[in-house]
């Protein structure tokens, strides 16, 4: 195994009436930036169960909403002279991954001296961040539990990833029981952008970790067993539950550490995002499958593996093995109502391909992927062949 | 899903040759005990090895060896005076799970104020504990990566277990080239420790967290996989690192959260260690089958499901695959030459039911178990069952 460090610091306070403990893990007397989104936490009593939990613990709550789904810089810098006029110390995001990614984004820059799109840029914060917590009510970035977070500048056309290790959330509180006020779309998202974030760490040619690869199988059997009865049935307490903690624990370090990754998927996806506003685990789906088929002989054995020991498929012919599983993944995806074809989304050009080549160029991520095999020619190619599977 | 809390602070490095990052975790200044045990890490070279890495970094060492497996209360007290007359603020445990345990004893027992022994017996320390790091020669405790420890005191036939959240270790350097110099008894006690201590987690009649079932399986296929590898070879540093990995993962909290536990094949084992000086892991070995197959009906359904995902047992009969299941792993205890049966211990006397009754009831431990269904007629029968069981 190739050493690595494991070091998750995150206090998750995970199950059902969790938020009833919010109190708790607030620190005594502590002045706090409640950063939210949209107004759907104060639609369904969310926020208002925050405040009355910050009652008695904070001694200064000042509220900062209107994060939104891919959050911006422009819109989260306002947050800062905020903090320093009011003395705040703490800053608590109540939302989903975008929400907690812009609180990190936030955090980070309160500490920072110049202009925070620097660190972002540059994916480096050493001089610390302002202690976080996190209260999700959308299950799946597993922004509750690492120290990434994914900031877009759309003036530059711009959706840029960095990680922190100050960037953890002292703690973040998981409640299923918040999450079943949202549309089941969001829930169908949450299911992908989770087995998409295991597979870009499983589906790689260097396989030294078994017991992590054990651990991302773990994950996908169970998004696989509960994803859709989430999504279909909201009264289905057990589904959720097993659902809302396999999307924690995708993106949470576990499966990850000491393994080759490959973020090729997410990489492609964030222009897609950028240029299309296509939901960001949607355009995974249109990317993903045509990723591996063009790189076959890299991701077959791996793709083999996810056939027999999470699919259980049979059968000594490894090749066949792996398209099959390949396909059954597009199939759970399309169980879902997720379109893994780019020409399910009628405002993607036809020349989407050129586009997309020249925002990554632009944006340094080349080469991709690992082993750096991505290459322009592979991403225009993928984007091509998504394009042209028009769905009936 | 129970609600629960998944908080684990350790930062741990793993992997071959990171004994040398030992220095960058010290803190700067720090005036360390350092724990030890008998002389093996001296002769091996380890020790020697972190005072070099302690130069420059800690003001101060002062050396505290002699901890014996099944550390005692009597010889870790004398620790106590040192650490006030040296001005000591911080303990470095090089060794195996009973150092680690001895110096969490320590650690906490210089923030108690009265006898240290009290904190043991009530299990609870809240007043807070030294800082520790621990450097694993031996791995399977999962002491490195978590709060518990367990301490004996042979002069009252006690061994008892406490857990602490001070007592989590701040790094734990997990290098698997530690481990190469120990006998290859202690590999399979490792290994056997490690499977039960999953199986403690794991068979169990709850099971509303299908997830952590999940990791418990990817802990004991990888343990099924590299567990008689790394016993008999080596030089096979694939397996012994996949062992140690797996090991450290067994008892970290990860697996067992939200999970109903049954330690009772731990409380007995540790009676059987006070009274027969059987290793740890083979004295768990000699009562855990009659253990699960004394209780049928509330272990079956797991082993049932440990046979199908884990054993990969095909066929309807429920019944059938759990019994194949729990001979599967007696036959993988004993490839390790692991005795399953205190028949095989001439020094356990005919009446061992009696006294291991009356240690249990003398230590308070009844009722034991999953629903407390461990009572003294069960334990005298698995203990009667396993003693007369003497090996061809």
């Amino acid at each position: 195994m190739r050493p690595f460090i494991l070091h998750n610091p995150v206090k998750l306070r995970f199950g059902r009436g969790e938020l009833n403990h919010l109190g708790e893990e607030i620190p005594e007397g502590a002045r706090v930036l409640l950063v939210y989104g949209g107004g759907s936490v104060k639609c369904t009593g969310t926020l208002d169960r925050v405040h009355e939990q910050l009652k008695g613990k904070a001694a200064h709550v000042v509220e900062f909403g209107g994060v939104q789904a891919n959050p911006e810089y422009a819109q989260l810098m306002p947050a800062l002279p905020i903090i320093e006029a009011e003395k705040l110390d703490f800053i608590l995001a109540v939302g989903g991954g975008s929400v907690v990614d812009g609180a990190k984004f936030i955090a980070a820059a309160t500490a920072w001296d110049g202009d925070p799109w620097e660190f972002v840029q540059t994916r480096q914060v050493h001089t610390g961040a302002m202690p976080l917590g996190a209260v999700m009510t959308l299950p799946a970035t597993g922004s509750e539990m690492n120290g990434v977070s994914v900031i877009s500048r759309s003036d530059l056309g711009q959706k840029l990833s960095f990680f922190s290790p100050y960037c953890y959330p002292v703690f973040s509180i998981v409640d299923p029981q918040l999450t079943e006020t949202l549309p089941p779309r969001q829930i169908a998202n949450g299911v992908v952008d989770a087995f998409v974030h295991v597979l870009e760490q499983y589906v790689v040619m260097e396989q030294h970790a078994p017991l992590q690869a054990r651990f991302s199988e773990g994950v996908l059997l169970t998004l696989l067993d509960y994803g859709e009865r989430t999504y279909r049935d909201v009264s289905d307490h057990e589904a959720r539950d097993a659902f809302c903690y396999a999307a924690t624990m995708a993106l949470n370090g576990l499966i990850g550490v000491g393994v080759t990754q490959d973020w090729s998927t997410h990489n492609i996806g964030h222009e897609l995002t950028a240029r299309y506003g296509i939901d960001h685990a949607r355009s995974l789906a249109t990317v993903m499958f045509d990723n591996f088929e063009l790189r076959w002989s890299m991701k077959q054995p791996r793709l083999t593996q996810l056939g027999r020991r999470v699919f259980g498929l049979a059968g000594s012919d490894d090749d066949r093995v792996a398209r099959e599983a390949l396909a059954a993944v597009r199939r759970f995806f399309e169980a879902l109502d997720v379109p893994t074809s780019l020409g399910a989304y009628p405002n993607v050009e036809a020349d989407a391909d050129e586009h997309i080549v020249k925002a990554l160029e632009a944006h340094g991520t080349w080469p991709m992927g690992e082993k750096r095999s991505v290459d322009i020619e592979l991403v225009s190619e993928m984007i091509r062949r998504s394009v042209a599977r028009v769905p009936a």
